[in-house]
Formats: C-alpha cells, sequence, structure tokens
C-alpha cells in the first residue's frame, strides 16, 4: 500500500527544527510493509495544508499527518483535513473531559483555548494520547485513509509505537524485512559497477547503495507473507553480494567500522594502542565511544610536534631529520614505539598532512602514513585523501581502522 | 520570492537517514528572505522526481533540489528535471577533465559510471563541487529557476555557502543580514526565559534560537535597503542580548568552541596539553581539528587504564587506591602530570564515566571531572551529564573547552 508523511508546522519550513518524525514513521512503515513515496513539510496554511492533502488523496492509500493539532490558532491541520475531505467537526465530551483532568492532574485550569482540541472530525477514531492533551484520530474515507498525529516526538513516538502501528499491521498481509551491509574500501560508483548484474535484475528483495563518510551502505529489502521467507530471501541476494565484494564488508546494520575492531579484538583477546598525528585523537575516540572498549584499549598519544614523537615515542631524530615527520620511516617508529611503551598486542600510528597549511609538491594535503607493529614486524601503508581538513582526517581514520580489521583481526 | 525544497532518494523516505539539508537550506533561505513554502522528500524514481519538479514549477519561483547527482543509475535528478523542462543534456568536458583529475588525484583510473556526472542540461551554470564529482547546477528557464545540489552535507553545504547563497543574494532586492550568537552553559528554555521581552518584541531585526550539540545559537537577522543599516540593527539587538547573558557567549557565525579556544591560545602565545580518559581522544581531536593548532597544541595523551595513568602521568598509586580514577585527586593528578611531562603553559584533564556500564550510586554514569593545570595551580571542576555514551563524551568535552575558555584565557 502506498503511503505519504505530511508534516504540517511553519517551524520546520523556516528551518527551525529538522523532521525527525518523517525519518521514524518511514521506519515503520517500511517494517510493517507500506511504500511510502513522499514526505512533504508544509506551514501553517490553511489553504496549502488542504491542498496538500487534496493532492495527496489522489495519489495515494494512506496519509500520516504531523503537528498542527495544538490548542493555537494556528494549529490547523485538523481543520485543513476537513476542509479536505469536506467533513465536519463536532465537541467530543469524552476528549474533553480528558483535557480537563489533565490540567486538573497540574493543578491548573484548562485555558479556554483547549476546547479546540476536543473537536473531532465525523467518522473519526480518537487515538488518546497519554503525553498531551492532542489526541491522534484516524478517519477512513473512500477506501482512503487519514491518520493524524500530534507532532511533539515525545507524544507522536508512543501514540504511533502503541496505537497507530498494530492497526497499520493489520491492515497489510506483507511482512518487510531488510538487512544492510556496510562497505569501506571502495567508492559507490565502484559498488555498483562491480554489482551491476544484481543491481540490474533486482526486484524482490531489492538493493539500494548510499553512501556516508567514506563508506558505502548496501540496504537490502525482501517483502513477504512470512518473516522466514523474507530471511530467505535477504541471505539469498547477500551470498551473491559477497561473492564480489566480501572483504570489503566490514559489518551489518547497526555496526560501525571501530565496533568491529572492538568486537573483534575482544574475540581474540588482543590489545591495541595508538599514536596518532594528523588524526590528533579521532581514531583513539572512535575506538573509546564503542562500549567496553576499556577491555582492549588501555592507551594513546597525540604526539603533534616533532619533540613529542621523539620524546613520547622514541622515534630517532635522524629519522625525522632524514625523511620528515610524514614518511613511512616516521610511521614505523611510532607503531613501533607506541607497542613497546604501551605493552599492547598491537601499536598503530598514523602521520600525515590535513592542509589546508603544509602541503608540499612532494608531500601533498592528503599524504598519510599508516604503519602497524604487532609482534616483530611492522608495515607501513601509504594513503592519499582528498577533501578538506575534516574530511581528511575523517577517512584517514577510518583507513587506519579498516587496515586494523583486514590485516590483523 | 517563493521557493520549494526537493530531496531526491530512497534513503530519505526508507528512514535511513533524515532530511537534514531541507533545514540547513531552509534557515539560509530564511536568511535571504526567500519564502519556503514546502520541503518534498521523493524515492529515486524517475516518474515521480519529474512529477515533484512539473507540480512545483507551477506554484513556485525558486526550486532547490538536493541528492540523485552521483554516478549510478538511480541518481536521476537531472533527468528527471530535465524531462520536466524538456531540455536535453550534453557532455561537458571540462566538467569530465575536473572529475578524472580528482580520481588521478586519488591515482585512480575513473570509472566509466562516473562519465555521467559530466552530463550536463542545455542552458545549466555549472557550480563546481570542491568536495565531490557531482557539480552544482543552476537552470533558469521561463523566469522560474531550478538549483540542483549534491546530497551527502559535506558537499552541499560549502557549495552552498560559497556559491548559491550569492547567486540568490543577487536575485532579491533587500539586503539581509544575519549574525549567529554562539551560546554554551545555558539550555534552549532558559536563554528563551532570560531573553522573552527581546523575543517578544521582535520585528526587525529578528532573532532565532536553536539548539545544537549542547550549545544555543541565537540568529539575529536584519532586512534592510543597504547594508549599514542592517549592520547597525544588528548591533543594537545584540547589545541587549550581551547584557543579559554575555558571559554565556563564546563566539561568532563560523567560530566553534575548539577554534575560540586555539585562536585565544595562539593569540597569548599559551601552549596546552591534553590527557582524557572518558573522552578517549575527542578532546585532542577537537581542538587538533582546527587549522593550525600545531601552534598551541603539542601533545595529548589518553589514559583509558589505571596503568597508563600511573605510567604516563604520574598519578599516584595510593591516590587510584583510595580516591578511584573518577575523583577530584585523579583528576588533579592528571593535569599536573601532563603539563609537566609536556611542558606546556597549561595542562588540562578530564575523568569520568561515560556509561553505559561502570555506574555506581556514589559515582553515577555522567559523573566527570575537569582539571586545569597552569603554573603552580590545579583547580578541578565536578560535573554531571545526562544522556548516551557518546552524549555524554561531546558534553564533557565541550565543558573542559569552556572551562578552558573562561577561566585561563
Amino acid at each position: 500500500m502506498k503511503c505519504e508523511i505530511v508534516a504540517v508546522g511553519t517551524e520546520l519550513i523556516l528551518g527551525d527544527i529538522v523532521n525527525t518524525n518523517a525519518q521514524y514513521i518511514s521506519r515503520k512503515m517500511a517494517e510493517l510493509g507500506y511504500d511510502v513515496h513522499y514526505h512533504i513539510s508544509v506551514g501553517d496554511n490553511m489553504d496549502r495544508v488542504a491542498a496538500v492533502i487534496k493532492n495527496s488523496l489522489q495519489r495515494t492509500d494512506v496519509i500520516i499527518t504531523s503537528g498542527g493539532l495544538g490548542p493555537t490558532d494556528d494549529d490547523l491541520t485538523k481543520e485543513a483535513v476537513c476542509k479536505a475531505l469536506e467533513l465536519s467537526m463536532k465537541l467530543d465530551h469524552y476528549t474533553l473531559d480528558k483535557i480537563k483532568r489533565h490540567f486538573n492532574d497540574l493543578n491548573k485550569e484548562m485555558p479556554v483555548c483547549n476546547e479546540k482540541q476536543a473537536f473531532i472530525p465525523e467518522h473519526a477514531n480518537v487515538i488518546e494520547n497519554d503525553n498531551g492533551t492532542a489526541p491522534g484520530l484516524i478517519i477512513e474515507k473512500n477506501g482512503k485513509t487519514i491518520i493524524l498525529l500530534p507532532g511533539p516526538p515525545k507524544e507522536l513516538i508512543p501514540l504511533f509505537d502503541n496505537k497507530i502501528y498494530h492497526y497499520l499491521r493489520s491492515k497489510n498481509e506483507n511482512i518487510i524485512k531488510s538487512k544492510t551491509l556496510k562497505i569501506i574500501g571502495v567508492g559507490e560508483s565502484l559498488v555498483q559497477e562491480k554489482l551491476k548484474s544484481i543491481f540490474d535484475s533486482q526486484t524482490n528483495p531489492t538493493i539500494a547503495p548510499y553512501a556516508k563518510d567514506g563508506e558505502v551502505h548496501l540496504r537490502i529489502t525482501a517483502k513477504s507473507a512470512d518473516e522466514r521467507t523474507a530471511s530467505e530471501l535477504i541471505s539469498a541476494l547477500e551470498s551473491k553480494v559477497k561473492a564480489i565484494i566480501g572483504e570489503n564488508i566490514f559489518g551489518y546494520d547497526s555496526d560501525t567500522l571501530e565496533s568491529v575492531v572492538v568486537r573483534k579484538l575482544m574475540e581474540e583477546g588482543k590489545t591495541i594502542s595508538i599514536a596518532e598525528s594528523c588524526t590528533g585523537g579521532l581514531i583513539s575516540s572512535r575506538i573509546t565511544n564503542v562500549p567496553g572498549a576499556s577491555k582492549v584499549f588501555t592507551n594513546g598519544i597525540v604526539t603533534y610536534s616533532n619533540e613529542s614523537k621523539i620524546k613520547f615515542l622514541g622515534v630517532g631524530q635522524d629519522t625525522l631529520h632524514n625523511y620528515g615527520a610524514v614518511s613511512s620511516e616516521t610511521s614505523k617508529e611510532m607503531a613501533i614505539g607506541i607497542k613497546n611503551i604501551s605493552n599492547t598486542d598491537i601499536g598503530v600510528s598514523i602521520t600525515g598532512i590535513a592542509g589546508p597549511e603544509g602541503g608540499t609538491k612532494e608531500k601533498p594535503v592528503g599524504l598519510v602514513y599508516i604503519s602497524i607493529s604487532y609482534g616483530n614486524n611492522v608495515k607501513a601503508f601509504k594513503e592519499n585523501f582528498s577533501g578538506d581538513r575534516e574530511r581528511i582526517r575523517r577517512n584517514a581514520s577510518s583507513k587506519a581502522l579498516d587496515i586494523i580489521r583486514r590485516e590483523f583481526l
């Protein structure tokens, strides 16, 4: 079934708030097997809201609105829906009593304007809101369903989860399941090229790529009458993808590169220490953002100056003089140094030029060396990144995590 | 002038990502004096995207799209706009060369599919994208303007700010000037309460608060026929705000807490070193994200284990035993230790419980000690933060930066 999500509120189109409700509802609708075709945000304007509803009714099965159910004059979603559907409203005494009790519980008198919230369109089912004075509403007319929800996420989310979800589930036969494969080390266009035959032949399950922070996320979505068939459909497609770019897949769904690295270190009972120059603490920060990281990570050192590389990591003065701070040689000595002073299984180092200053023809902005010291071995990797300082640092930290994952775990 | 913002991408209507681009662009359009009437999100579907564009063209002056300019088959915004406007496309060799150079700089061959990004609609102005391969496009036809922007915020935001903003400004007669005051240490509702009389009486300039990552940003926007009058209007309102919450204002416009700290350290010729436990490198990482940070920051140490606090910072075994790792005493010794071994003017330490595990009744999740060592003095600050691990770490790092700013610079 087709669905559209309509958010009403001038604060949205002024950019004062971001429309997280649309995201929340969309995720749930995907779970429930509805096809969301559009999100629309519109200001508190009667004619424009009514026009949006009329237009959406012509092309969709279900409309879910959020916002505009408050007590003030600029709350007009209910009124606009009634205008579009040619419905009248009447005072609902049960709802009015509930609103009065709400204020009574707060030792306050109900402001007169709140009576507006107890006016209900004819044929509407009132869905009680336990977290606010505006009830949700379900209107069914001419085979179409319009669901009106309050705007504040603290009201909308429980109302949706506890009441609307079950209603929508009972209306739809299909189960939708999805799984996201997370990919690093290969760009979106190359993923698309390598998986062309899979992309071209997709029907059920579908597969969709998107790029995020230097990663590519591949979402596989299956539709079926039962959960097991949906899972099998996903597994079959996943195997095909793995056969082609398996080594680039670092995780699934809520996994992050750092959570995968920490989990693998835990599984293997290994410890790690990090010496950072150009990323300035970003790798350590990402690793320690994972709950339980203290089991595998004891310390990191940010050696930003040459002196600190010598003093804390024991990098040779000669090495720095002969090869420079951004060199394979320096990065190797940094990795050996951090491993030795930290007494960990793995020592990681990174040194490079994040820009915007400091680049030369031989060593341009974006040049980064990553070294891994493990046992008696040390291995250096030379990388080039593009973009601004933040992007170079971010992508360099991802590359280091990916090297740890691929080579040493 | 009327405007609509159209976001293209199946990941949006599936709820995989939230549409922050619409918010970003809306804020800027409000500054520029344009009236945004609708936000629309639509999936990667040729017919539906083209239908949206056609429909919007009938009722608006300016359409801004985001997303769908990538190299893959499901990137189809450009094609859909051409379909709606009945425009043809041709290969733009300058753009193609730029894309090839981009891959060349990365020592990679351009994938064949990227050639798609160099096809440009007739009459379109190509707006170079310094952070990706998809250029922005401006199309003017029959008095309407359609602006196509890439989806990733890291590409869209600089493209908009550096190029589209000026173009849109030149199309509108009124000068709109705005200034953002950045506030820390006081929540959005308290800001609103303290500044109530200012908020209630706003007309020109307007003032709008929004909360972000534990900060409150207050945007003052003045509309006028000339730049000077607009500046004077802003200054007058800014003075009123400063009289009430001046000490909470840490910067303006593109300032960040870390850029303000680095700038002040530079001005005073002081150096700083950081010892982090719970934030795991986040403070060092934020400081080193500021270009030129190497002039004031030499090194940081992430001492995640007790052993590393003893070994690297010289924290007393007794101190850890008697008071624990999360204590005023330990944090003070960490700050003294990092300052001494780093030989800097200021030593900063942070230790706390970021959760979700590790909290007790006496020392709950969110408890954080921050110490600053300066000259022969050391001062500890006890703080409590709420939220999940990421939020606690983020807000703790901001608090540390704010303490440095307020107390020692």
